[in-house]
Formats: C-alpha cells, structure tokens, sequence
C-alpha cells in the first residue's frame, strides 16, 4: 500500500482527482468538482430519462451515492436537451444537485434507434419513441451535454458489437479518436467540469494500447474503458482492463462502462478502475433479482414464498432489512410497483456497501482479504437456520 | 355545533366510537381499537394486494392515513388468507402495524371473476388470475378476514350494478340481510374488532331504510352503505345517503363504501358519513391525473412540458411542493415509476389534507363556511401568474 496525494492543478481547473490510497493496482480517492465529491471507486447508478428508476433522489443520494449517470440518448429524445437546458439543466430537472456524468449518446444509438447511418460526419438515425430523424455528431453530442449542464461529458465514440473481425474494431478506434479530438475542440476548458475519453479497439490489445496512448496524449481530465461488457466473457474483459490500464496516467480517473455484476465490480476494482456505471441493480431488482452479501437471490422463487426473514437483517437499508421475503416474494408475483422499489432499493444499496468496503479495504491495504472474504460470502450462501 | 362524546360500552369491547363535535350532519371523533385511533371522517387509501400502490408504508401513515382498506378477493386469491395468517397476519404482512379495514370480497367477485354462481349459500366462481375455482360464503369470507387479522370486517353482500330492476335490488337487499345474520354468528365477539353491516337497496328508498333498519336491530358495530358510486349521477347518490341516514345510530360510525371524488366526499361528509374508501386517488395518480386545492390536473397535458412551478408550494407533500411539473410531465409521458410514485403521493396528501381540513371544520363549527371555501377553490382554479 501506498498513500499519497496526487493532485491536478487546481488554478486550472476546479474539476480535479485527489488520490489517497493505493492497493497493487486499486486505488482510492475523490473526484473533487464544484457540484460535490465522488469517491472512489463509484458506482454511478443510471438515471436514463432523468430518474433512477424507482427511487426518489434522497433515496439515492442516503444509500451513499456521489454521482447519478444521464443518457444523453433517452434525454435528447425526450424532453429534449434544449427544454432541461431551458428548466435549468438536468440537476435542477431532476432534484439531482449533486455530480452527473452524461454519456455521448453513442452506446444507444447503436443498441436501441433504427435506420442508422454512420460517416465521418457523425450518425444519423431514427427515434425508437416516434420514428423521428435525428442526427448526433461529437460536437451535437457535446452540446447536448452541456445543455443538461453534465458535470462529467463523454466523448462520442464508436462502440462496437463483439465479436468482431479486427478490421472492424480498428476502423471503429480510429474514428473513435477522430470523434474524440473534435469533442475537445467543441468542449473547451470550462471551469469545474470535465471531458473523459473512451478507449475503444475490441479485444484486440494492440488497438486498445494505441486508443489509450493516442487519448493520453490529448490530456483530457478522464479516460473511459468501453466497448466492453457487450456478452465477452469476464476473463476477456478483465485482460483488456490489464491491457489498457499501464497506459493510463495514474493521476486520473478511469471509468469502465457499462459494468457489471457485485464480481466485475471487485475485479476491476483490484485492476484500477475507479468509476463504474450499470443498470445491472436497478434492472434486476425490478425483475425479482437481488444482490446480497449471500450471493444473487431470485425472489420470484416459490422457496420464499413463505419465509418470514428480511433479505439481510444486517443491512443498513430499510428494504432488505424491513420487509419479509415473503411480502416481497408475494409483491413480485403480483407485479406490484412497491416490489420493483423494494428490490431496486435493495440492490443499489447492495452496490453503494460493496463499493463502500472496496474503498475502506484499499485505505487499509487490505484489498485483496476483503475480496476474498467477499467472493467467500457470495460462494457460501445463507448460513442455514430456522426462519425467525 | 353540538360538542359531545357517545362511547359504546368500554367493558364489552375495547372498539369504540367517540364523537367529538357535530355541525349539523356532519359528524368528527375517533374510532379506536387496540391498534390504533381512526380520526375521522377518515379517508382509507386502498391497498388492494397488501400494499397501497407505489408507496411505502410509512410513507402512507406520515400523510396522515390512520388505517387502509385491504381486498379480501385479491388477497384470499394471492397470497392466500392461510398463508398471510401463518406468516402473523396482513398487518405485519405488509409493514402496517394500523388500523386495517377488510371488504368482504362480494364487490370483487361481482366486479373481476368470471363464471360467478350465486345461490343462498354464497358464491362460487373463478379466479381472474388463474381461474381457478373458489367459493366465497358468509362464513368464509369473515374466516378470510379473520385470518388476515383484520381490524374491522365487512359482512359480505351481493352489490348489483345500477341501473337495476327494483326487484332484483329488493332481492340483493334480503339475501344481504341473511348474510349479515350469518356473518355476525361466524364473527362472534372478539375483542378490540369489529364487523360492520352493509346497507343496500339499489336506489329504491324503501328499500334503503328496510336494509338499514333490519342491520341496525343486529346491533353492529358500524354501517356501510354500499351498491353507489357504481356509475349513477352524484344527486342520486347524495339522495340514497339522506334517505339511509336518519335511520343509523348516531353512535356508530357510517362507512360509504367506494367513495370517491373531493366533491363527493365533503357533500358525504356533510350528511353524516364518517368513513371512505377508494382507488381514485391512486389509480388516477398512476395515469397522470392529480386532485389540488385548485380543482384537477392532468399532468400528461402538454401545457405543463415547460412548466418549473411545483403542483403546490403551499402543500406539505413533498411531491407537490418539490419536483416541477414539467418533470413531472416527463416522467408522465416516459411512464416512468416515479411518475406514478409522485402523483398517487400527492393526490393521497391532498385527500388527507382534505379531510384534516373537514375535521377541523366541524370542530369549529364552520363546516359549511369551509366547504364552500374549498369549492370556490377547485372553480377558481389556480392564481395565474408567471411561472416562477
């Protein structure tokens, strides 16, 4: 372990990343900005049309976390970037004061809009809400970002479906790079906010090193990972992640995209990343699923149909610790609306715990005990016992 | 005004009614049983299938809701009456340690099953969720809502809709009355509970007063008048409670069942009645539609889609005081959960405010002053005025 303080330069900028402990790879620290502090690493839970499903905004920011994530997609098609930058911007639109990253928008227009056209210019494509025509371009992307008043904006980058012949996952690095010189040139340097890269290249390590090396070079505040998480197993995603991090500047942060499940979290974790975005949580819980210190647990299971215990009686969070399994088990099956909230309450305060001890455990340099005794709980189960 | 206290005999029950202050019909006071006091008029938010729609429970109790209504058709069809008893009844069932009302399922059958056959015995039909088969008699449904633990129990009746032939109300109205007598010989006499009678008739007079004065000879402990707000014209329904209600105890409380709008409810109120029930306000909230001191909303109006004002910055709710209605519109239009979480919380706070308005009221001795206040506020609508 080491402790230490790297830190921005602070006249430059009031966006800057504070280092205070370093485990092996693992790290832990605060992104510092005018709206609030994210500690690291985070867990960003996604807000995608300017709601963490389920959850009123106290809720989210007392289960402990810093930072809400917006797309920039959803939010473009509806309300529009231009009627939340005329609300105020999305913090305000939202009840969100604290930290936002948006994303570029680039992720759904491949997974979710018809009739894409991609060029050099940008991508043109058609609204899954009404058919609409839209066009998002770096510098479009960027300006939509900063109509929400983003804290964090990403680049538009080309994200690629894996697997994928080489050629296609270099095409798609280098118009990602492209994409990323423009969306600097269109953000500028405005005061307390930042512009993060995204490595792309697939899962081809030499494509990922020449992605990293060529965004370092362009010194922006962050560095995404992305592209990954699409279906690879985690041992691939976990060698891009060894792959692309020594050509990460170590003084600032690193946010892998779209990941993951409680194990990708603590993997990544002892791999130096700091920042993580999924709908794994919210998305699971309003499906009956649940994260646990036990390991995942599938409420719609008629095992629990008669089990008076709470999910964790351990738990700070009232959900887990509150509610029988029973009641929950019952509320799932009867697709009632307060099952969707207990459960999305549950997980995301699953995940802020988890990501609470991850940074404790590096503070003390005692990741690697912590993660083993994680991975133990999840693998042992329940400890076995009467119901109450 | 008439300030004065009728209690039921304390050393045969520990349920009892004691009225506060009278002002003309109208009637305020408190109906307490070991679970709790019933301030009323009181309006019961309905929680169908053990739970009030897209609410927590505490949140329910803090709007300041002193009992719910639970469904015994839902409930004796999923999760079972036999399994939210072995699981130490519907109140720890779902986190509500109040007071709990039960309909007796009769409504239901009528409204939701399929291939009902009623005889004198009872009722048998199908499920509407797996059709599978069941029988609902007197005797049955007070077993139910004895296992469901609940508070105050409904006699089961048969309700027809309306507009109907004299005679089949006349012969609804006798097989009800049997049924009572049957239901009160199945309840017996337990301690701290109650199970009221249920007054039909169609809307046939005659009829309405032989229903109410043969259940008031058998001595319940509370009247329902049920079979209205099925469809008629209000006058016609406000008509049925003037004919019902000279011939009620003034000493027991009066439950119009199903009711209903704002304006159905001060006019109810107004003529005696001391306890409500109904979906409106949750299931209007779901789809966009709230109740304010200004009259109705609908929030999926385009004209709110630029609109920063709360619904009601002088309102308590949070949800009506703190979020702006073009984010409500949004979330509206995107059905998004917590859309229909904020609406039903403020259309409950609102029907809450609105009967802690009435009690006052009549405690004061204005109630009519105040009726009239609170209509020429729903007319007038909202201040106009530059958004904020």
């Amino acid at each position: 372990m080491t402790t230490d303080t790297i830190t921005t330069d602070a006249s430059r900028s009031d966006f800057s990343f504070h280092l205070a402990a370093r485990d092996g790879a693992a790290r832990t620290g605060e992104i510092r900005m005018p709206r609030g502090v994210i500690r690291t690493p985070a867990f960003m839970p996604v807000g995608t049309a300017a709601t963490v499903k389920g959850m009123y905004p106290e809720q989210v920011k007392a289960l402990g976390a810093d930072v809400v994530l917006g797309n920039t997609y959803h939010l473009m098609l509806r309300p529009g970037a231009e009627r939340v930058a005329k609300l105020g911007g999305l913090h305000k639109f939202m009840n969100w004061p604290h930290p936002i990253l948006t994303d570029s928008g680039g992720f759904q227009v491949m997974s979710l809009s018809q009739l894409r056209k991609l060029t050099e210019e940008g991508v043109t494509f058609q609204s899954h809400i009404d058919g609409s025509k839209h066009v998002l371009t770096p510098e479009r992307s960027v300006e939509i970002q900063n109509l929400l008043g983003s804290d964090i904006v990403m680049q538009l980058d080309e994200c690629v479906s894996l697997p994928c012949e080489d050629k296609v996952a270099e095409k798609a690095m280098r118009l990602s790079l492209r994409w990323a010189e423009r969306c600097k040139t269109a953000f500028g340097n405005p005061a307390g906010r930042a512009l993060f890269g995204i490595v792309q290249g697939g899962v081809v390590p030499a494509l990922r090193v020449e992605s990293a090396r060529e965004l370092v070079a362009m010194d922006l505040k962050g560095y995404a990972i992305g592209g990954l998480a699409v279906g690879e197993p985690q041992d691939i995603m976990l060698a891009m992640i060894e792959t692309v991090e020594p050509h990460l500047p170590v003084e600032k942060p690193r946010y892998l995209m779209g990941v993951g499940t409680p194990d990708d979290l603590v993997e990544a974790v002892s791999r130096g990343i700091d920042m993580f975005d999924c709908v794994m949580p919210t998305r699971a819980g309003r499906h009956g699923q649940i994260f646990t210190r036990f390991g995942r647990m599938n409420l719609k299971n008629a095992k629990h149909a008669e089990d008076p215990r709470p999910i964790d009686p351990q738990s700070s969070c009232q959900a887990a610790n509150g509610y029988a399994r029973a009641y929950l088990h019952h509320l799932v099956k009867a697709e009632e609306m307060l099952g969707k909230m207990l459960l999305t309450w549950v997980n995301l305060a699953y995940y802020q715990d988890l990501m609470a001890g991850l940074r404790a455990a590096i503070a003390q340099g005692r990741l690697q005990d912590f993660i083993a005794e994680t991975k133990e709980g999840w693998a042992r189960g329940e400890p076995a016992g009467e119901p109450a």
